[in-house]
């Protein structure tokens, strides 16, 4: 994911308190410090922070698309909790989600790794097992990066190149107010695994459930072919990937975009895996679905007049259906969640780096 | 930098060893283990691991260059002794300096950080203030990255992306036997800063040759132009950046071109700065100038008929002069030391990041 811009257009930037700590303004709110001086210069043809890739002029009508993640060991993964191979598709995956994101096809990859000296051998061997598994199905190449030893935890740096025709790219920032939001899998799996994860000292319940949820968590599949058919529809308008929660990634296309966004909780797609782990471990169901992090579907927007039949033709190109999940609306900033027509309170808000 | 290849040949690949540690096989051994299903397959008008840069098509006749530097906290810089304003300066100094090795023109940058959530929003104002005084002196527009807390260090990951035409392109793979090797700048002043900062309790001397060997360490400045000039002579065959020290850097040329590597140590240049202080803290002024590391000057191999033309050319634009060092010899995998015609030998080798 590339670096987002909430609250990017605050006016009153903390810039001269001295004290002021990272804690205290989130990331976001990192983000909004310094954005602006960044952004300010950039050509018209280059779109720098703020969507899921930047966006650079390439061949002829190609752009190339750039993501690049930071993954620290304690904060993005328990090494202790993911087998190296798990990790070692995750790292790529992640990013490849950010590629989808854009309507975009994956080219190539550097991969750079901060690895505490101990480390043995075999488990980086593990690590690049992984991480060739989904290289090789997706026709990534990998041509550089950098290792270095850490003197505590493992450090992933994943560097992305792809491209996609201009014509085709999808923004955060084209959301119209009318617009349908559609998701193209189910939400909260990856939440659901994590928690398994968490809450067992050693190794995971192992009930097909479970190991549904564990595997949603450990293996997210980037929907890149999902992600480059919708760029090729123009009914759709906004797309982005769900990595922090749709709780949170909305609010993103809602502040770029400049509209406001209504969700219907009962319209959020959700396993039977997870409907059946939630009700035996107790969990909220909705609250997981709407602000879990880490499926890696896509979010979309779509011409509401076009909606059903992108629905039926995405149907039948990948025999899944998309899921209607919201509209945006015209109301600026104003994110409601809905119940059978009903306002709800929903006190959960997307998962912020820096806040915890 | 990008993976170096060192040991990449090596026959006896570790693969089945279960409890071989990153320790027990260094840096160079674990790109050695790993880079060969990586390299394969790769099309031949992409260049990948092995080079400051890797090498893609990109317009016409212009390749993009792309180069990816992981910083770690306690590693590559320490928080404490190092002013965040450098800091800032020098994570994209050093990747800078990538691309000026490959003799391109940087273009733009991905900025990822690891911060301690309780880190000062001013420490990062600092940090800023000093990568943009650097990226607008070259022209580097900043794109996009990532942003996390982290445990306990702070990573830093930079990415640059450059360009460069295709025939003016330098490897580290083109020295030949009886090329004159030369370095575009003095060796050694940048360990002699951090030994200064070492061996510091609170704020290091603070004498005028000090205070010159400390900004050369803080601030070292990327041979861009230089770079530039170079690539653009046909005399000059290899190229590469003083990254680790000569000792390891000239293994680098020395494995790619298939050569040996004689250098005579008189005829490193140095600093009067260095020498002064060598003689006050009781240094070992040839140990600092040839294994010393993060000069960030250039190093090339040139064509030996041509070597004097160069030099004249290069120190009528540049108002410096390019310093013959050694020679490319045939033998190959021979690394030769001499003093005034006499072998040495020289114990100190190189920096490894896995090893100490």
């Amino acid at each position: 994911m590339l670096i987002k811009m909430d609250k990017l257009k605050s006016s009153n930037k903390p810039r001269k308190n001295r004290n002021l700590r990272l804690t205290d303004i989130g990331e976001f709110g990192f983000i909004a410090h310094f954005s602006p001086d960044f952004l300010s210069g950039l050509p018209k043809n280059i779109k720098g922070i703020g969507d899921d890739c930047a966006v650079i002029p390439w061949k002829g009508r190609q752009r190339l698309l750039v993501t690049t993640d930071l993954l620290v060991e304690g904060v993005h993964f328990l090494k202790e909790k993911i087998p190296a191979e798990n990790l070692g598709y995750k790292a790529l995956a992640v990013n490849l989600s950010d590629i989808a994101a854009m309507g975009g096809r994956p080219l190539y990859a550097f991969l750079s790794l901060a690895i505490p000296p101990e480390t043995e051998v075999n488990y980086l061997d593990e690590f690049f097992k992984g991480w060739q598994k989904l290289a090789q199905k997706t026709d990534v190449m990998l041509l550089g990066g950098d290792t270095t030893r850490t003197v505590e935890k493992m450090v992933i740096n994943v560097v992305i190149l792809g491209e996609a025709e201009e014509k085709f790219i999808k923004y955060r920032a084209a959301a119209k107010p009318g617009d349908i939001i559609a998701v193209t899998g189910q939400l909260g799996d990856s939440e659901g695994g994590l928690r398994l994860i968490l809450a067992s000292q050693a190794e995971p319940p192992s009930g097909t459930a479970e190991k549904y949820l564990l595997k949603r968590h450990y293996c997210p599949r980037p929907h890149l072919e999902e992600g480059y058919f919708l760029a090729h529809q123009s009914a759709v308008r906004a797309m982005m990937d769900v990595s922090d929660g749709i709780d949170s990634d909305l609010r993103r296309i809602m502040e770029q975009s400049g509209c406001g966004v209504e969700v219907y909780l009962e319209k959020l797609p959700v396993s039977s895996a997870l409907n059946k782990c939630s009700q035996k471990y107790g969990w909220n169901l909705m609250e997981i679905a709407a602000a879990g992090g880490e499926d890696y579907c896509l979010l979309i927007t779509v011409n509401p007049k076009k909606f059903s039949e992108l629905a039926q033709k995405y149907l039948k190109r990948f025999k899944r259906p998309l899921f209607p999940i919201g509209s945006i609306t015209d109301k600026k900033g104003d994110f409601i969640y809905l119940k059978n027509g009903r306002v709800v309170n929903f006190k959960k808000s997307g998962f912020d780096h820096f806040k915890s």
